[in-house]
């Protein structure tokens, strides 16, 4: 199986991650997006030009949009092999049997990674590793399947087959709602005095990170979904309804609190987050301009490659706390070296 | 100041991590359990002991056991000064007045830092860097509040001062709701298919983290704040409500994702003030080690404060997408330089 040259119509987040990645694989890459600014945000992260036949096209628009580019690339691409890679399987489905690409030559996929922010800026080569990428190959010729898995596989995905309307109701349950959720829960601290959200924590920070998520993505996806969702959101409401009444009860909250630990354990350890394996390194900088800089000459003095990093700003003080990712080695070397510098750096945490 | 020997009664998590954190700086420390279990390994992880006269006690029980051994720790240490450090501020105050302890002896404080696991083992000295630490300061003596700011800054905590009610109404809604609605959403994960968990991803996994918590610790957290909290849980139903009425009509769950975004930008990045509006400037720079010194000393040379920033990147990958985040006449400042030094930068963003 070879990928020479992929097209890939939406220049969003998963759009250009997967262009990243695949560019990085040395496969050719076409960038399409209706928004200028977008492709060539993606073209320039990219690079990766081909003058073979395009043998691939991914639909990474979003779910309304999908209609409307289906027939066009049919067209321009008649031998070309198809997939998309929606949130919602079903309703895509059904908009490819509607529309002139022969529904054999299309696999419905979802690879499940993603951030709360959106957009080529946020593309990551690494989104796929080690996550699950669902397909639908009922129907598929086994060649449209075959490359399907070839590119999962060459992404680092964990190839996953389950029904379109199975697929439905599990992402209900295990992303839509938590985005929900997570939205339901951040709307309230629209009130609240400003002051008391100086006092938020890394409880409030997780519970609400996703409700920043975008508004026009996910109106579709919930919309979309709304069959396999309504039941879910009844059963949270009935749970919210009996915590209310018997909030004063010490037993029944902590049932509450015990069956919301049960449900977290079920989540599973494996093909969860990246494997990434970095050291992070805390250091207490002075928060004023130039600091930065001058850790950043540190590290290259110390020859050490900074893989992410963090900056966490303590309300009303004047340090910050950064903390850098980086391999185990360079961590223990950047350490000493930051010591005898007299920077004020703290023990590495895996 | 002086603090030769401090007794921190309740060896759990933030009892230990005190413990801990004090014993780096040399003082001594007697930790004490009515579980011995949880005092022999707060013990063997301190080893700090003092022969000195007990000058500060810190209550760090749960609340619930906290009126039984007041009376106890003033009898046998009726010169030190008291503390505790629970969640809670109004009831405890009401149980030091109703105990021997005199109330001016005794200062009510909070250190907001917590972890989803708890006892001694989970204890870290570095729990209260860079936290909020809040004290009620009200009918305590000078030199009650004037020791526990020393204990705080100690620590590396961030003394705020504020009233015991409004305290309680403060973590309601940045710790206690968040606590209860991931509790909620995890105990939904007990339904559903098994395998359907297999595609968790990080927003589950962040939404439902905290409600990993200790539920004796917060069935007694939940109850005692009740008050606070029944307010707030109700907006909640009634949101709830509406979205399940609504959830076909794209706007309506629009309306409701942007109220999310919303609420999530109250929570402060940094100084404790309000979320500021940043202009994020997108600047792809070679991924190796000297590029992200190169570009602070560019940002240092054009005088602009960089607030925030992010990298995008993946190991392996040869370039790298770094966004930062700046006022929006430093943007614009450092996107002309850039630009004119040659480096690869794209249109800001708010």
């Amino acid at each position: 199986m070879t990928l020479s040259h992929v097209k890939i119509v939406g220049s969003g987040l998963i759009g250009t991650s997967i262009g990243l990645a695949l560019a990085a694989k040395n496969v050719g890459v076409t960038m399409h997006d209706v928004d200028l600014r977008a492709q060539g945000l993606a073209d320039d992260l990219i690079k990766s030009p081909s003058t073979a036949p395009v043998g691939l096209v991914i639909f990474a628009t979003p779910i309304g949009a999908l209609k409307t580019v289906l027939d066009g690339e049919f067209e321009a691409h008649p031998k070309a092999v198809f997939i998309d890679i929606s949130s919602i399987k079903y309703k895509v489905k059904v908009d490819v049997l509607s529309s002139k690409l022969p529904p054999s030559r299309f696999l419905p996929t979802h690879p499940m990674a993603g951030r709360e922010v959106g957009g080529a800026e946020s593309a990551r080569a690494d989104l796929f590793v080690g996550r699950p990428w669902i397909t639908d190959s009922a129907g598929a010729d086994s060649d449209v399947v075959e490359m399907a898995a070839y590119l999962i596989e060459l992404l680092g995905g964990h190839r996953i087959e389950l029904d379109s309307l199975e697929h439905d109701r599990a992402v209900a349950l295990v992303s839509h709602l938590p985005q929900l959720v997570s939205s339901l829960l951040a709307k309230q601290l629209t009130g609240g005095e400003a002051s008391w959200l100086d006092l938020a924590g890394a409880g409030l920070r997780d519970t609400t990170r996703i409700a920043a998520s975008d508004s026009t993505l996910w109106r579709e996806i919930i919309a979309a979904n709304s069959q396999a969702l309504t039941p879910l959101l009844k059963a949270l409401q009935s749970d919210l309804g009996n915590l209310i009444e018997s909030i004063e009860d010490e037993k029944s909250v902590a049932d509450l609190i015990t069956a919301g630990q049960e449900g977290r354990a079920r989540i599973p350890g494996k093909h969860g987050g990246k494997a990434r394996e970095y050291t992070y390194l805390p250091i207490v900088i002075e928060d004023k301009p130039g600091q930065l800089a001058a850790l950043f000459e540190e590290c290259a003095t110390a020859s050490v490659n900074v893989e992410d990093l963090a900056i966490e700003h303590s309300p009303g003080q004047f340090t910050g706390l950064i903390t850098l990712a980086l391999s185990e080695s360079d961590a223990m070397k950047l350490s000493e070296h930051l010591k005898n510098s007299g920077w004020s750096v703290h023990s590495p945490k895996n």
